[in-house]
């Protein structure tokens, strides 16, 4: 029996509208007062809205990866707090952040690796502490207000972090991709893919080899679909295929996110990312993290720390509601592997291009991105 | 609109019968005077046997992939000669061997890279041209026979080199295996299955991680079906998931087969093995790629001058039948990478272990292995 039948199965394909391909992929609808996001499981093939007034839902969502990327599942967190606070029966405001505080630990709980989600509601409900003073509306308004500065933010930083990013990419670029890391990841704009946009802005011409990524084939389903729907040459490959590339000269650089990113540099990111940056390496190709410093967890001494979510057999023994393999077989399904980071050539922020000793160059971007932020909350 | 339905989309479980069990993967019916094989586009889920009586829809079979595998294949490029000597009109020996000729041209066109497919209507050719004094029905006879011969030798040899490999495969080994290079890939036992199934024979216990090997998951589906039947503990992963079982410690020994291994000892094998055995040798797990000589191409002095098979983008760009990238997507799609000799520990063959320097190492095995052929002949 397969679980995954949503990841298939539409016989019609999706003609994308203008006001589709402006879209964010998740927003506040302040006349509704719910948080809609593009239904990700869904594409290519059918482009849906999911619509939600429970941050329980929101939750179950980013579970079911109807949205997914680092810093869009943050965004995510961050609004179903806005709906927390809505839902809220609380009489005083000192009950209405116990309610958020029980509302951010489920909505953590959702996926474990990517810090961006604990990362984003951390910041929200510290909003929400600091105005225990005000009446109840007041904290409403202001965790809403948080929220949307969050998702905003997050377009700011993807813009800068892929002006800095498109230094490192040379005019008549092969680029090899892992996964989604675009607009779908993020709020809008994206993060390596960011860099991509950025650099085709800056009049260069590149061409992107497109890993399907295997199990959930974000790079197929999402990140062919972005690059097409705004013109960037590429071409999708079975992540089997990325090693003979690079062997073979045809792969100039090698960029993909991070769901999280420890005080030595260290990143977790999808699964098979570790194995592209060894042959990154082996290849001397240049290979970058291309993160938000809201990914970086300093708290974290090194990559092995990080908790690595395990999904479903299904993703793996199934397809498009089919078995592919036999029943009752066997199936190991990390999500995310850890990439050491003696193999990465720098890590890509919005506060500057971070390279080795990372110990030191992400300590001083985290710093100065929070900095920022409490400039903005003073 | 998707081409690859056949992959998948049964609804019924096959069940193994004892007979399916020991059966060969391909066989020659002499009642019918056909050559029977396994379909393997349709394993694990349904269990179906093709049956040929015309060499031309043989070649077919082998490029649509009815039967795959190097050594599979090559016994059906002589079993589909075998069929020719029947089909053909000519009223000579030397009229009989002109058609012979022109079907080893066909059946070698079938798929470019594994070297068994001419290696093995090379030698049913030789036989008939020595026998260019004897009548039709004789040749027949010859044909018939060494065909056979191949076949049941191929048994043999995967037996031989199954016990010389086994010597590496320490008691409690992880064994991490892509591509399928079982019973199904060969005429029966396997190659770097035989490994396997030597160690389990000598007692040992093994455990083998079963890299899905997109785009045609013959893992997912063969290999998996395969140790499955055997009782041979395995877990299925995305191959995306080799990588970090290596780094984390979790995989004692890589083994694969080849297609075709060039004279210095670089191998030709299912896409995504280059990124296995860079992972290995970067994390000192020993690998291994095991042949039959008959694999071992000394006319070729390195890989990159093994001819690489690129496939159809629906392999990639759908799934059971459903389409799974954008419309129009351009898709890369090379079914075999190149390994360089330097990341193999050994190559295992029914001669022994070859090891570095593989030039010398492997013109030994080759030899040796044609002066039984020879010894057979005379």
């Amino acid at each position: 029996m397969c679980l995954l039948q949503n990841l298939t199965g539409f016989g019609e394909t999706c003609q994308v509208s203008n006001a589709e391909a402006s879209m964010r992929t998740i927003w506040w609808d302040s006349t509704a007062h719910t948080v809609k996001m593009i239904d990700q499981r869904k594409l290519p093939l059918a482009f849906e809205i999911a619509e939600y007034d429970d941050y329980h839902a929101v939750a179950e969502a980013i579970t079911a990866m109807v949205i997914r990327g680092a810093p869009a599942i943050g965004a995510a967190g961050a609004f179903g707090l806005a709906l927390a606070v809505r839902q809220s029966q609380a009489r005083t405001p000192r009950d209405l952040v116990a309610d958020l505080e029980a509302a951010k630990a489920m909505l953590d709980a959702a996926r474990p690796t990517a810090v961006n989600l604990t990362w984003a509601t951390a910041r929200v409900l510290r909003r929400a502490r600091n105005a225990v003073h005000c009446t109840a509306q007041e904290i409403a308004g202001m965790v809403l207000a948080e929220a949307e500065r969050i998702a905003d933010e997050d377009v700011a930083i993807n813009r800068r972090l892929g002006a800095h990013g498109a230094a490192v990419i040379p005019n008549g670029a092969n680029i090899l991709h892992h996964c989604n890391t675009g607009s779908l990841a993020t709020v809008d704009y994206g993060t390596a893919l960011g860099v991509v946009r950025a650099a085709v802005e800056q009049g260069k011409k590149v061409h992107v080899w497109v890993d399907e990524t295997r199990p959930r084939l974000q790079g197929a389903r999402l990140t062919a679909w972005e690059l097409m729907r705004d013109h960037i040459p590429m071409t999708l490959i079975a992540d089997n295929a990325a090693g003979q590339l690079m062997r073979t000269g045809r792969v100039d650089v090698v960029l993909f996110g991070a769901d999280r990113v420890a005080a030595n540099g260290d990143v977790a990111n999808k699964i098979g990312t570790y194995k592209l940056a060894v042959c990154a390496q082996e290849n001397g190709i240049p290979c970058y993290s291309v993160v938000p410093t809201s990914t970086i967890d300093l708290s974290l001494p090194h990559g092995d720390a990080i908790p690595i979510e395990e999904r479903g057999w299904e993703e793996v023994a199934c397809f498009g509601g089919a078995q592919v393999a036999p029943d009752g077989v066997a199936v190991y399904n990390p999500a995310f592997d850890v990439t050491p980071h003696r193999y990465l050539t720098g890590i890509i922020t919005e506060e500057g291009i971070c390279y080795p000793p990372f110990g030191e160059s992400l300590r001083q971007a985290k710093e100065q991105a929070e900095a920022r932020i409490r400039m903005q909350e003073a």
